[in-house]
């Protein structure tokens, strides 16, 4: 066993058969902490991006974060509405991809498809830098190490993926549910200190360099927006529910935006109360919790917890981008590696990809979330609006019973989410937009060009109009229906095997010699005859010392002679015990191999390799 | 044309027969010019060296430099007389490796090559930093790119030998003679100015770090043996010269002797007279012009002659490291690529390795010529004594006539230049020659190692004890003579070409492919049968997915059942205009093929080809 693939085992672990591949069901309870943790983590970070924004104008401008929050909160409801009617219509799970490309056609498909790409690569990103920005938050000694902390978070979630973590429900609820209740209690406390003993909190000084306009509002709502990140998980998902599976996933989605829209709601609301404004190394939930909670246990407890669900958050991605990989493989828009099922049948080389995608994001950004949040609604909106646009295609096309109202929630859906891609993308344009709105449409082209190689390739090689093949008797006698040449360094024991393999296969063997100008000719000859008299040696000078182009040049007239034969070019090889012990010897087999093998279809280069 | 090919044509120019390679002989001036660089152009640093030892212990020691290079030149005398007697045995050209090899045995031989191998690799070094240190002195505004120019330089020299410079004798001797020339014009102005107008100097005041002791005024004189570097270039190259060859070179070397000791010791003598102590960024030579003829244009000119000159003497390395890899390759010492001939009839891999370890050296050594000099003169000397030794020993064997004076001569030699090495090493160890007395026995190791790795090959591969080879007509029937599998992924144009192939050379056909789990087998049996219904198809299961481990169990297997068949394992394989294209395409060929590669001898694995 070599060291990688002992290595490997340690790592991953042993081989699964394919047939170990399950599905596990899971109750609405549990499958709302799998699918939600992405949706539910995002509170997270979404209030203090509106905050970051509203700042610039001075502490005066904090009080649009209360209107801007009820904003989002109703697109939210929007979205929410309109995806239940995705669940309806696709109870095996309906992803932008697949959505868009049923009912709006392959472009818009695989717009949604590069969207959701870029969109994965994004959550992974920006949850693991707010998980690391809690766990700073809370030991400011560790900031420092930032990139190499958000850096390590990936790869331990890259190992765990590839050893197939199951999206265990007992697993996963701790951590969704514990950080759903430390929010809840730690608002209850806000309020109840509030109402209690209320404490007059002053706004530090803040220096002011942007008004107040209505693009600035627009772009804090913007920034708030990544609060409905993930939103789309449970469609996508339907199938993890129990039986009746829509049912019980439109009902989960439900829950879902309650307890994201009041978890929200409350820390924006708080955190105006409480006169927060967002400080270099400190998260707002971590300001918040100081504030409240003081630092005591709970306090660091919050932490962890946050940093335990947005590490849950980003492991969403890896269970959802390999798949979202393999369907455009399937379809033969990414390479065919990325429909390969590995060792622990999962897509490994998809969660790799993922793995180091984002771990190359992270080092650029520096593991900044507010670097990174301008791009990551982008891809998210994007998604949202084909899908949504998709499902109005398919309610106006099908017609089954109420689709006017399906149609009218998915139609509002599409144009919110629509105006609101709008939205970021002008306000956000030159924070860091524009790269992924240049990134998607590369993305796409990069599909297509897939695409057409892999069309080209499927043409080339049908084998449409091909007659049925049968094994003729060689005829014997002076017709040669296998010739072969035997390409002779010097006359050792490889070279004899070579020729006595050339004999097994040719009826017509000629070997070759290239003279550099240091052959002792009549030895060769001698030998020759002593040993392999019934095969003609042919010895060629070459006077520029080079191997290759003599021996090209007697195998192109040789073949010339043979028309329509098929032929072996035969190079002896040695094989030393180690590698090292090759660089002793030249390399002419590897030149020789490329220099024969230009563009002829009907030679064949075969090495017969001589063991030590 | 590959852009490869096409820089490397530009570069090192088109490829030369084997029959352009001849010989020039030379005129004994032209052979002073080209074989005596090295040696002559040791004056620019050899009395700067002792000067540098004296300087610490205070400006009252540097009047030791008179008696020290008295003494050196005593040596010189000494070495010179030895190696006339070397030119008369050796006519053909008698380096170190050569004689101590045939005269004193395997090992003698061998530590003479080693320590010729790193003595050329230092001669670049050491003259290159000398050369740009020259260069550096006259114009101080270069120094911060010492390093950059000495690599410089020496990529030139390397590109210009891979073209192949001949050792033109009258390119050669306007360096040469001009720099001899210089050195002695500034000796005669130096003289006449101080009989004229003798200028009273002053000592600068220096900080006093040591004591004079007998220690420290060897240290000094092993620092001056530099000077004698190069002197046994004339005895190697006697083939060069003009008939009677022995006799011509024997004068050269008389004059040369006589030029080299007149200008060391005109130098040496000087800077005592002009009360001259080394400074930071000047070299004795530079100091000495600057003093004598002030910054006029012939103290320019003076400095450029000299970084010629030392470009020179490094590009005489360049000749002789790649032949000495030569002789030691073709009697299997180093790797045989060391002793192919290149496209323009050098031998390039020797000048390439030279190229870089002396590049490697400049930069770890930051191109300073006194950090580099304690390791150079242990390799010199070290050669110059067996080769002496070696010298006596033949006289000894063959009593030709004179034999008794040529034997006083080359054992007085022998015995000096060891007294000197064993000087050089004991008074350097600490400061660098620990490195060279290391490094010799490491490299005689390597030496021996890479032999025994060649005889062990060649008893491998040896052909004695094989019985003659004939082609017997394959016998048809129920005996299978070549049995042949071939691998089958997917039917298509590809697979249909490697069947046809399989059937061409083999008589008993199995094709195999492996379901991972993804197969339509009924579609591909029927197809099968359409196309292939002659060879029997075989389908196997890989439950843990692996296309490599049920192709090799399969294929052993079968083998099992055909002993002492050599059989033919086929994989067909398509390939893509571009490579990278074919990364759009799984590697499982490639993997399948080190797999199938175990240590077994009758399996040959050939690939058939198909281009798309």
């Amino acid at each position: 066993m070599s060291f990688y693939s002992g290595l490997k085992r340690v790592l991953i672990g042993e081989s699964l058969p394919t047939s170990a591949h399950a599905e596990e069901r899971l109750s609405n309870a549990a499958a709302l902490a799998v699918l939600s943790s992405d949706a539910l983590s995002s509170v997270a970070y979404a209030t203090e991006e509106i905050l970051l924004v509203l700042v610039a104008a001075g502490t005066g401008a904090l009080s649009w974060s209360l209107p801007i929050a009820i904003a989002i909160i109703a697109l939210l409801v929007i979205v929410i509405l309109s995806y239940r009617q995705t669940i309806r219509a696709y109870p095996q799970g309906g992803g932008s991809y697949i959505v868009a490309r049923e009912n709006l056609g392959l472009y818009p498909g695989l717009v949604a498809g590069a969207s959701l790409m870029i969109d994965y690569i994004l959550t992974v990103t920006v949850s693991i830098s707010a998980g690391t920005a809690a766990l700073t938050s809370a030991v400011p000694q560790l900031t420092p190490y930032t990139v190499e902390l958000c850096v390590l978070f990936i790869f331990l979630l890259m190992v765990a993926n590839l050893r197939g973590v199951k999206e265990s429900g007992q697993l996963f609820m701790i951590p969704t549910y514990t950080f759903i209740a430390c929010i809840f209690v730690l608002i209850g406390i806000g309020y109840y200190r509030q109402a209690v003993a209320p404490v007059p909190h002053i706004y530090p000084e803040v220096r002011i360099t942007e008004n107040v306009s209505l693009f600035f509002i627009l772009r804090a709502f913007s920034a708030g927006c990544t609060a409905l990140t993930g939103v789309e998980a449970i469609s996508d998902g339907v199938l993890a529910f129990k039986r009746p599976e829509w049912k019980n996933a439109r009902l989960t989605l439900l829950w879902m935006g309650a307890i994201l829209g009041t978890m929200f709601m409350g820390i924006t609301e708080l955190a105006y109360t409480y006169h927060i404004v967002p400080e270099e190394g400190q998260t707002v939930v971590s300001l918040l919790g100081r504030e409240i909670l003081g630092e005591g246990p709970f306090y660091y407890f919050i932490q962890v917890a946050t940093l335990l669900v947005l590490l849950l958050a980003a492991n969403t991605s890896f269970a959802d981008f390999p798949r979202l990989c393999y369907f455009l493989a399937r379809d033969g828009f990414l390479p065919r590696q990325l429909a390969i099922l590995g060792d622990r049948l999962v897509y490994s080389n998809g969660i790799i990809f993922l793995s180091v995608a984002s771990a190359i994001l992270v080092v650029i950004f520096k593991g900044q979330v507010n670097a990174i949040i301008p791009l990551y609604a982008v891809g998210v909106f994007t998604s949202f609006t084909l899908s949504q646009a998709g499902m109005v295609r398919r309610w106006l096309n099908e017609k089954t019973s109420g689709w006017q109202a399906s149609a009218l929630m998915n139609g509002l859906g599409a144009i919110a989410t629509l105006v609101v891609l709008g939205v970021i993308v002008s306000t956000k344009f030159l924070l860091g937009a524009w790269l992924v709105v240049v990134a998607i449409p590369l993305v796409v082209c990069l599909f297509l060009s897939i695409n057409s190689h892999y069309k080209y390739v499927a043409e080339r090689l049908s084998i449409q109009e091909i007659a049925p093949r049968s094994y003729v008797p060689r005829p014997k006698g002076d017709i040669v229906t296998h010739p072969a040449i035997v390409v002779v360094g010097q006359l050792h024991r490889g070279t004899v095997e070579a020729l006595d393999y050339a004999r097994s296969i040719a009826d017509e063997i000629v070997a070759l010699h290239v003279d550099l100008g240091s052959t002792n000719r009549e030895k060769l000859q001698q030998r020759w005859q002593e040993l392999e008299a019934d095969i003609p040696l042919v010895i060629v000078d070459s006077p520029y010392r080079s191997v290759s182009r003599p021996i090209v040049q007697f195998v192109e007239e040789f073949e010339a002679r043979h028309p329509g034969a098929l032929s072996t070019v035969i190079i002896p090889a040695f094989v030393t015990r180690n590698w090292w012990e090759g660089l002793l010897h030249n390399q002419t087999t590897l030149f020789l191999k490329v220099a024969l093998r230009a563009k002829k279809s009907n030679r064949v280069v075969t090495t017969v390799r001589y063991y030590l």
